[in-house]
């Protein structure tokens, strides 16, 4: 079978985009298409160009006979700041009010709109960096970590916070959970993390920080090395933190006074940490 | 600006891609490339026969002014096929025995090859269906749900086993776990879940059938409709089940024999029932 140009384009876009971060060889186009490998590097250029115009993820050519292509999905910053303004817009709704400072966030989280922005604002912001694994903490942490694994084409590890039969040997470390100050117990399956592994953690809200803490704490306990962390959103009237360095792509404050609830959302400090001060 | 066919067929495919099951207009496209309708008519043939001929979804159009393009992502039944080897191939695996008659399938819901293969089966399974909503238990189902809702472009909602204060006002049920012959208690956030609303319920594991049919009486309670049921892998060894009609994508049974520990897996009922009988 011998494939035409135009067809071709169109399949070798989203195989690319099913495998990114992975090396597709020539070979591979080459004999799918049954084409020459100098129309398939052809191919690859347009997809390429297409990619960079759209501000929608970079192709990365590897030239020679075991060369081939990676497509890095990324949000150019034009996107990135578009796809942060409509997370606030989404967000800014007194009706997300819930007792004690904290936001409904529940149907964001389970809308496939929205898991593909915040998963590609995750993967622009770690676009250069070795990620090996993605974590999070069991619930409401597992969208988002899911969503960023997916655009990262990396596989995400899930801390539970108690005993399950199903996983085998766990290790686990104790937490000061900041916004009620209880300690707290959270483990992670033996098998599911090797030490060395590059880690970036994601959770949906930081509040006190206690759980993003504990998992910095177990990702010490596997010998593996934090890259980053980011969350959906912060509150930012919550008082001290206990950590910092953490972006979050909103800021959101629940306010009470009297009957009155508001919702104050914001952009967080993701643009100035992946795109630099000016923003 | 004015995009060469070459460059609309990229983008055109990863934006479709990117909102399955949605209709784009043809005016849509005709702005986004400064393009006329026409040639744009002619993109979405070859996008339509490239989907096709790759078994990996199919674009229907909608002729006329508010016509456009819908892209709905399947397998092939010969892809399909080959996704269910690769699944048993990947859960055949004698180090996946827990006792209790569990098997270890947490580092598979946690890679992108395999939630894309999960995804896309399930919303092959479901093509042709009315669906609303996607639910799912917490917490090891939340990835099949989340991979599955992608693929079909709708909201997923998880069914929580207790009460968690950032939920507002929840439904809740009892249910009798099959596997350890316990009441327990599961609940849904009120706002989460529309009265009339058409529901496909998706878990990890199915064993005694328990928390598949909580989810059930959950969705009665709500006044919503059920469409149907499908788990990544069922134990077929576990007695009596709770549910029928539910669809697996792998069987597996977990032995023992003295210190002999062995993992069987083998298609599940996907492809009967997805397909026909002659499979």
């Amino acid at each position: 079978m011998k494939v035409r140009r135009s067809n071709r384009l169109v399949d070798m876009t989203r195989y690319l985009l099913e495998h990114p971060r992975t090396l597709v060889s020539l070979k591979f186009f080459s004999e799918r298409y049954g084409s020459a490998k100098s129309s398939i590097s052809e191919d690859l250029s347009i997809i390429k160009h297409t990619f960079q115009t759209w501000g929608e993820g970079r192709l990365k050519t590897i030239p020679g006979a075991s060369g081939g292509a990676v497509l890095t999905p990324y949000y150019s910053k034009e996107n990135a700041q578009a796809a942060i303004e409509d997370l606030v817009k989404e967000v800014s709704d007194d009706s997300r009010f819930l007792p004690g400072g904290y936001v409904y966030l529940s149907d964001l989280i389970g809308r496939p709109d929205i898991l593909h922005k915040v998963g590609q604002l995750i993967a622009t912001q770690y676009v250069d960096k070795d990620v090996d694994v993605v974590m999070t903490v069991e619930t409401k942490g597992i969208p988002i970590v899911q969503a960023a694994a997916m655009y990262m084409n990396k596989p995400f590890v899930i801390v539970r916070n108690s005993s399950h039969i199903t996983e085998g040997p766990t290790v686990s470390v104790n937490y000061v959970s900041g916004s009620v100050k209880r300690i707290k117990k959270m483990e992670l399956s033996r098998r599911t993390l090797s030490a060395g592994a590059n880690v970036v953690i994601v959770d949906d809200f930081l509040k006190g920080g206690g759980t993003l803490n504990g998992m910095g704490s177990l990702i010490k306990e596997f010998d593996a090395n934090l890259v980053g962390m980011t969350v959906l959103a912060e509150s930012t009237n919550s008082g001290k933190r206990l950590v910092n360095d953490c972006t979050s792509l909103v800021k959101v404050d629940a306010e009470e006074d009297g009957d009155k609830k508001t919702i104050n959302a914001r952009p967080g400090n993701f643009m100035e940490t992946v795109f630099g001060k000016e923003n």
